[in-house]
């Protein structure tokens, strides 16, 4: 039935998620299985999300993907890996005697059209987002169901982290096929509904030097790396899903920043070093150290990936004290009034003990903006036929 | 004989020492006894140097110390710890017999002066050739000969590496007082006749956190920092002990940067984090790979102590060119004039290839200035009395 329509499409949105227990290396660099187990934090994709459309049709001559508008090469082997795996098993399920469910030729080629609503390769995770997005939606249109852990991991380790809402781990596994790597929630998006995230972008640039290579070579020069992985990660594996299931933020938001300082250090005992923080990352770790000793008290957290992008984890009564702190270290360059993206925060002021423990110099534009967010679902699928980024005629709607 | 004149003083002067495997945490607050053994190169006294003059006399009433012109108070704990170690080996010696060599009453007063020809507690290790110089004159006033370890790592740790020239190892000890902690010369300072030396000064403010209080945090909150102690410095002593032995520059190199990088590493997995790197810090460590990278040939390297200025180890025929290069990357603001200090380095020309493996963006200013200068001998007494920082009523001459 499906396979006379001369096009399918289906179009799915996916998060971005942000580790609190970084990963950081692969022991196998094909099939992208992990050194450590890590944790996320997925957040809301009313502020940050990637869109997917993929059709599918017996017209098409090849597999072509535009990424925010811009055709890019489909023979990237991590985008091959991930079609390959979605059609493995799509074939899989259809030997199984589930061919019902699979509705079309798996030989069909398939167009991809994908876009951000936040800037690539910040350092912002776009790549997990993205690549969570595409075999989701892969998934839609090939019929496949069940843990697509392995096909999002193909294209970017952290992407099947993305694959759920709330809470996620990804469990390193043990097996050398890689079929224990999986990700799995540790509790929903509602489980903790006073958290807060907030995005302080302090540099839209790309990045010197990319993930990939990055961890490659800090498995391969850093003693420190390895060390971390084998004898500091799983303690605190258990030790963050407990203050998690507990809503415990002081031990939550203690464990983040360890974590993230502990995996900056583990790219600064690579050789040659890379340093992702930059003067200004280092300006928001005092703010929040200096706010959590005014009030003798841990209420803010940071973390930073691959990037100097901070991100931040407060509890909702917080957030509009440690806005005006940051607007106060960091104020506003020209964009005062779009300063503040997403959730709206209402203005609070800054009592001068407060502002006396920030004294120091303040660096105007330091922080581009912040965007207000907060835990989110897993992938979607949208109905709408208008959401598609692709159309009839299997080209992005966009292009003339 | 000596007891009968008014006042004898005694002035030496001792040099400044670089880390190249780093001391970072004691494992005895005490007695100053480190988590691991540390070598260093010890830097000519032509350019960096402190001097002190002791004066004992029975017509004190209190001991006194002056700091760069400044009456500083004696009480301290550490200054106390330097002067009653070395009047208990003055009293162990008499008591053995050797009276005749300890001129003086040991219950006599003492006045130190001591002064310093480059920024204090800019992370130039001031307090190492401080606490040795204090240790080498008190023990010139108070007769005592023999290895002076004790007494100066009781002021400071690393001033124990700034008794000897040349090259020099602070092995850890494994006894609980510490006896077995001592320095030793690994090699004189005529061994590696091409060895050259640039203090790159980055920023003269005094640093955020001393290292005292920032390697107890270290100890009590990184576990990255006792694996280190434990099982990365001991292989890298022998190593580093090797290259220098052998004059292996490539060698050398390599493990100073991978040292000075995880040393910086275990401060940012401290909590709270340390950075003592800024943004012009990573600059010229990607300068130096860059340097390095274009000519296929470890050349230059770097290494940081407690602050943001770097020290560069290169050879003779290098200078001028890695000097043109930082010229180039950070060109002097105003005192062109005054951007080289020390010894003499013809200006060379950059070529356009090199200039073209630099290319980013040049920071004006960013390195304030170079001080040139090479490796050097341990602590040596001024015999000309005009040398003295003391005047014959025992007060700093300079002082009104």
């Amino acid at each position: 039935m499906a396979s006379e329509k001369p096009l399918v499409a289906v179009t799915c949105t996916a998060p971005v998620n942000i580790a609190v227990i970084k990963y950081w290396g692969k022991r196998d660099e094909e099939l992208v299985l992990p050194i450590n187990s890590s944790l996320s934090v997925t957040l809301h994709q009313d502020q940050l999300k990637t869109t997917t459309t993929a059709a599918i049709s017996k017209d098409f001559s090849e597999d072509r993907i535009w990424l925010n508008g811009r055709e890019e090469d489909m023979g990237q082997p991590r985008l091959q890996a991930c079609l390959r795996e979605i059609r493995r098993l799509a074939r899989k399920r259809r030997n199984a005697g589930d061919g019902d469910l699979v509705p079309l030729n798996l030989n069909y080629r398939v167009h991809v059209a994908s876009v951000n609503n936040f800037p690539t390769a910040a350092g912002l995770a776009s790549s997990a987002a993205g690549y969570a997005c595409l075999a989701y939606t892969l998934a839609q249109v090939y019929g496949v169901e069940g843990n697509l852990s392995e096909v999002a991991r193909r294209g970017s380790g952290s992407a099947c982290r993305s694959l759920y809402g709330g809470f996620v781990e990804w469990q390193m596994g043990e097996q050398t096929d890689g079929k224990d790597s999986i990700a799995r929630q540790v509790a929903p998006e509602v489980h903790w509904p006073q958290l807060r995230v907030l995005v302080l972008v302090v540099s839209a640039e790309k990045k010197l030097t990319g993930s990939t290579v990055g961890m490659q070579t800090s498995v391969e020069t850093s003693a420190l790396l390895k060390f971390r992985a084998e004898s500091v990660v799983p303690a605190r594996m258990r030790e963050m899903a407990r203050c998690i299931q507990e809503r415990d933020f002081h031990g939550f938001a203690q464990l983040t920043m360890k974590d993230s300082n502990q995996f900056h250090a583990t790219c600064l005992d690579t050789f040659p070093p890379i340093s992702y923080l930059n003067d200004i990352s280092r300006r928001i770790i005092q703010l929040v150290h200096h706010f959590n000793a005014h009030y003798g008290q841990t209420k803010v957290a940071y973390t930073f990936d691959a990037g100097p992008n901070a991100v931040i984890f407060t509890l909702d009564d917080t957030v509009a004290e440690f806005v005006a702190a940051v607007r106060h270290s960091f104020p506003p360059a020209a964009n005062g009034d779009k300063f503040l993206k997403g959730l709206q925060v209402t203005p609070a002021p800054l009592s001068d003990e407060l502002k006396a423990a920030l004294a120091w110099e303040p660096i105007p534009g330091g922080v581009q903006y912040i965007i207000v967010t907060q835990v989110g679902p897993g992938p979607q699928v949208l109905n709408d036929p208008n959401a598609h980024l692709l159309g009839s005629d299997g080209l992005p709607k966009g292009a003339a």
